[in-house]
């Protein structure tokens, strides 16, 4: 599946002195076994495994500062592994090389309740540090859906479904701390909120998905637990009718937290797979935080708004359990998706365009879906102008995975075409490299290049990702 | 004054060759005259004049690509020049060479009204921008107090009284145009609002000052204008007690706008200078954006913390020319300053510290400032940890001028101590060379200076800027 992109290199083993050095110095920590390497060298994207040489469980900034080191005197490729989350291929090995697993560097370093911050080690996932903070009245809001690892959050500029009010990983991070190429250990910013001193590395790092340097250390901004949260659900005649919702609400400046589209075949996959009776029509979810009574009157004006564009059954679940449900629903989209067909592979896509052309690009998007022969389910955190299409594809079947591909392709086309991205948070990984010109144009991406060999020389750091090889 | 820290290299004169070809292609536009150089050669800082060779009034980004070109030919050094209003040095020409001015670049170009963004040239200040977009519904809120040019404001990162509430340039921008040191003209990303496509080039370039490359064109981030505005002014008995109620209202998540400390000098500065009867003590100053009930809300929740914070008091103003006047005294306070000694000279701090660091921080400050023979105020955007001390100097007394500098390196010690940052929002320029060490250690500033040597290695870009020459 998508052979011709991915072709691994002819690869040479690793350099003994290196193997010696690695078993000596992390023993069971260093592992060689298949299975290890198998489950190193895949993700949740639609790409056939790619094995690294080895896998290192990395527990300090000094193992990675190890390891970073021997990968460099030696020209290994060195791939960072957090959850394994990845949609698009970000951690296939294809040129070989080191896993650096930094799953068990997931402690909770620094707590700072009055400064609305935390400190964190990379391989903690976004639910073990909202457990970890829970009694402390403050929360860590970006929500991908997946229990995805803050160091993998951090490098592929992650945001989800709370994005429209609290940002993506691009805001929140406060500052890192960093393995460089080179093997130095750098701070990227202070703690405070802001700061105009220099280049601001932090971002820079942000997204970089491990092609820059290896994330180490975390801090994040925090939020008080709102004093009320409630949920709401409205049906819409079309997916226009819901977008012009969402835009009216946008632009009343209704500081709404989230606010997600299911089209109909999501809704009726997430009725099957969660046991629900949601009516099976476009639908918006939305929630609010806040005071009681600004929650009250949040819910009131868009309940204003969606009878104004057409939305029906406007619908209040305050109750934890009701709110539960149906974000279970919405979280569980990916996996009721899978559902519908068993057995089959998911590609999915992840534009992101301004808000005014949202509704063209989700028309045009149904418009071909009615085409293809496999099934498909639309998400979106349209608030962003971002949304997914799931497609749902046989993994025997190279047909599928073409018209997947074209479709994918047209959309980003379209994306483009409307001043968006091709990816508003899955990241570049390998699925979308071949979008990166038409989306940012050579003279750019050389910029990005020049970048990357200003601060990894070697090509030494999850090599073939973010910037097309033809530069 | 600080002669030691910016002596100007020897310079050549302008190659015979460029000066013709700018006068070939500028006319009137290029100038060498020295009261256009002297205008071109001097801030808002403390520093004396340092004049560049030449100005050059650029009208597009042909004509910025032109002088960029020809600067790199003949490796001249080149400083864009927005409205002057830098505090810390950065316009000043310290190896001579080319003033960009780009005041002429001051178009809106396009406002999407429906994506709550705009389009604009470097050259606009934030009030024309303002002005231009009322009808529209929508506002810009980044606010430092001067109307400083946009490009001005993204190139150091600038932020001010809004900041607690909607961010900073780095929070606002959402793309940019810029010209390299090669002459090619780049877009760092799509108009969406939020992308994971690649290195975050448009957080590269805001905050690097004129070093990286030149903006000629900025999409920006536009909010709703507020239903209701309210503003409240509250006394306290002592600092600590006035960065208590700001801890608690941001740890409470209350939404508020802007909340601005003065102290008893600041407050009694702008008495005389507006004309006003505040009471004179340590004064916070609240602004209230949303819904009238939020707003009402909002005011009440802070009206009690005050009150358990020992604030008294609290007063609203509802009415806009109440409201005005209140924040006219706010952003008159360097005014307010100056006329405490006329004929001073101003040399500000801008230290930024965790919230929790704020109080200890204005304490100690107090304390050194009892010490000192020259008029000071404190005002600080304490929402966000950030606070300016006014350091009124006679600029014939270097006495003054080293304590004053003495006090400014205690404050960024104990700010650097505490987690925070030698400059909040006012940039490096010249005058936070000789504090980029101590906060970011010199393995992060060799990280900023392959970026440097990368995008500009024949260091055309205005050198000897953010990065100490050590390095």
């Amino acid at each position: 599946m998508g052979n011709h992109l991915i072709e691994q290199c002819l690869r040479k083993p690793l350099p003994s002195d290196m193997l010696e050095a690695l078993k000596d110095r992390f023993g069971a920590r260093f592992n060689t076994a298949v299975s290890v390497r198998e489950h190193h060298g895949r993700d949740e994207s639609p790409f056939p495994m790619m094995l690294p040489d080895a896998v290192v469980y990395a527990e300090s900034t000094d193992d990675v500062v190890f390891v970073v080191n021997q990968c460099r005197t030696h020209q290994v490729p060195l791939i960072p592994y957090g959850a394994g989350s990845s949609l698009e291929g970000h951690l296939l090995a294809i040129e070989g090389g080191i896993s650096l697993d930094l799953s068990s560097m997931n402690k909770l370093l620094a707590l700072h309740v009055e400064d609305l911050s935390v400190t964190v080690q990379p391989g903690i996932s976004r639910k073990q540090l909202n457990e970890q903070i829970r009694t402390s009245g403050l929360f860590f809001p970006i929500d991908p859906g997946a229990d995805a690892s803050i160091g993998g959050m951090a490098a592929t500029r992650a945001s989800g479904t709370n994005a429209v009010r609290y940002g993506t990983m691009r805001e929140n991070v406060l500052s890192l701390e960093v393995v460089t190429a080179q093997g130095k250990v750098i701070r990227t910013a202070r703690r405070a909120r802001k700061s105009s001193a220099g280049y601001d590395l932090t971002r820079l790092y942000v997204g970089s998905e491990g092609t820059l340097g290896i994330i180490t250390e975390i801090s994040l901004r925090l939020y008080p637990q709102p004093e009320a949260v409630s949920v709401a659900v409205c049906n819409f005649p079309s997916v226009r009718a819901a977008v012009d919702c969402v835009i009216q609400t946008i632009q009343m400046g209704v500081p709404v937290a989230r606010v997600e589209l299911m089209n109909t075949d999501a809704v009726r996959a997430s009725n099957m797979y969660s046991k629900l009776t949601l009516q099976e029509s476009p639908l918006l979810l939305f929630e609010f935080h806040g005071s009681s009574a600004s929650v009250k009157e949040q819910a009131q004006t868009v309940q204003e708004l969606a009878k104004d564009t057409g939305g029906t059954d406007f619908a209040w679940a305050e109750h934890p359990e009701d709110r539960n449900r149906l974000w279970t629903a919405r979280h569980n989209a990916y996996f009721a998706g899978l559902q519908l067909r068993p057995g089959c592979r998911v590609s999915t896509t992840d534009v992101c365009v301004p808000i005014s052309r949202l509704a063209h690009c989700i028309d045009k998007t149904t418009e071909w879906l009615e085409k293809v022969s496999f099934p498909t389910t639309i998400v979106g955190h349209v608030g962003d102008g971002n949304f997914h299409v799931l497609m749902l594809l046989d993994p025997n079947d190279s047909n599928e995975w073409e018209a997947s591909e074209r479709l994918n392709h047209d959309l980003v086309s379209l994306a483009i075409e409307s001043d968006g991205t091709c990816t508003g948070e899955h990241g570049i990984g390998l699925h979308k490299l071949q979008f990166m010109e038409a989306e940012h144009g050579r003279d750019t991406l050389e910029v990005m290049q020049s970048i990357k060999d200003a601060l990894d020389p070697l090509n030494i750091l999850n090599p073939g990702k973010v910037i097309p090889r033809f530069l």
